[in-house]
């Protein structure tokens, strides 16, 4: 089996090429061995380009424990520039079926290279019943949390999944380690929550650091970013568009007039690869 | 740059063909940039197999931090096969100029394909000055040691680095976070070492789970398995040689009579690959 290894700022996916190549018979477990650091290829994911009956193509994603994903940012970023450079689509936006619906990814083009890609990561819900988080009706806005020994100010809205945004003077001097996940599994959130501590550099610049819900410290967060903009447009800390600093890399964030936020970020190939037997991998 | 990827027992190289790839300008950043699991290909070394002066091939080792190693028993097991695979060496048993000096890794062949590989490790030196450990001269033979809370009753040797080794009734029920960087560290080891946990299932057959010095947690230490093997011929718990099952997969030990110590084991290669341009990786 040929793939390609790509990234997403540090978002590591191994890509097929499912027109040509023949689909393993038991997805989850090739997924889970292929993924593997040590025994396999390596990535966060394993993502399959396919035909679609309504879109131009359709996007399988497996996350590394083998359980087939919704969509993922960083990977329909690098499944749009694989998809565009084999050949399988030839427009700049081109439509893409995934579990969350058609997805609408968009190629940023220099000399008929993908330097980078825009997709519409949907809509935010402010309301703290859709988030879920505890407490009376409405937005949770820069409000006062009890985390261990200290108090932050939280702002909770869904994008994808809950998220947690709080703003600090010092990212780096934070202890994700320690206040990651005593925020995840904080009371008030029912559901749990991926948590982000933003520096705001500028109003159209920030620095990121992401403990994400049941993954830990990564490097980043697509739909985290996505989140903390909104956030830190609704605290009056930026403009609609800024550029977040991501351990993993930069994302350019923007939320636009009509609700819908667009994540702005590189793809980048790594290698390409061939597989003998899938099967003898672990 | 062309390359395979292959791993021993769960310890994961990148191997290049130096007869027909170009050594990259800067070989350490090379290194650390490979290795990076997510931004590069993914290893715990990079490995390359070169023309040698003084035996029939040249491998040189580099650490997933740019560092470059002296020898390492898993990584030769995969040079070893890649060579005879690659037809760049075509004897069963042939000679490796290392920076620990020449080794002679032995191929074990089954219709023509290689199996495993037998590697001579050296001699373990029991001394304790050698280890280094402190205390009164001699060895240092199930002697007990307090850890923390607890006292456990440790042998140790040098081979090629330091090692505790440390017979148990299950080894499944330590606590290796725990007790293996508080032995790590133990000021009765002046160099540090590495800690195993043994338990002994038969006279030809043990478990073994490793803390390594300056890695932690590993799937697999070659010669860490040399020394629990002579750890246990001198404490009777085993014959000369045995099976020794790790988290990542099983070697086979066996300490000759002429004091070396042998270790068999699988090399699998994984996939082969293609990196377009070493220098945009990262």
């Amino acid at each position: 089996m040929k793939f390609v290894k790509m990234h997403g700022i540090g978002n590591d996916f191994i890509l097929v090429n499912g027109f040509k190549e023949q689909m393993p018979p038991n997805i989850p477990l090739t997924a889970q061995n292929l993924c593997d650091r040590h025994f396999g290829i390596g990535a966060d994911g394993l993502v399959f380009l396919l035909p679609s009956e309504k879109a131009d193509i359709r996007m399988r994603y497996f996350n590394s424990d083998g359980s087939e994903g919704e969509m993922c940012g960083n990977a329909i970023r690098c499944f749009a520039k694989y998809a565009f450079e084999e050949g399988l689509v030839h427009k700049e936006s081109f439509t893409v079926e995934t579990l969350a619906g058609v997805m609408l990814p968009r190629l940023v083009l220099q000399d008929g290279k993908v330097t980078a890609v825009t997709v519409n990561m949907g809509k935010p819900s402010l309301d703290r019943d859709k988030v879920p988080m505890s407490g009376s009706a409405g937005q949770a806005l820069n409000e006062p949390l009890r985390v261990l020994d200290t108090v932050f100010y939280v702002t909770a809205l869904l994008l994808g999944v809950p998220h947690c945004v709080i703003f600090v003077d010092d990212v780096e001097g934070i202890d994700l380690g320690k206040y990651g996940p005593a925020i995840e599994y904080h009371p008030a959130f029912p559901r749990k929550t991926n948590v982000h501590f933003i520096e705001v550099l500028n109003e159209h610049e920030m620095k990121m650091r992401v403990w994400e819900r049941g993954a830990g410290l990564t490097l980043a967060c697509g739909t985290g970013a996505c989140a903390s903009l909104v956030a830190a447009v609704l605290n009056n800390k930026t403009g609609r568009k800024a550029k977040i600093h991501l351990p993993g890399g930069t994302l350019d964030i923007e939320w636009a007039l009509n609700n819908h936020v667009y994540m702005t970020g590189p793809a980048q190939t790594v290698f390409a690869g061939e597989v003998k037997d899938v099967s003898l991998i672990k």
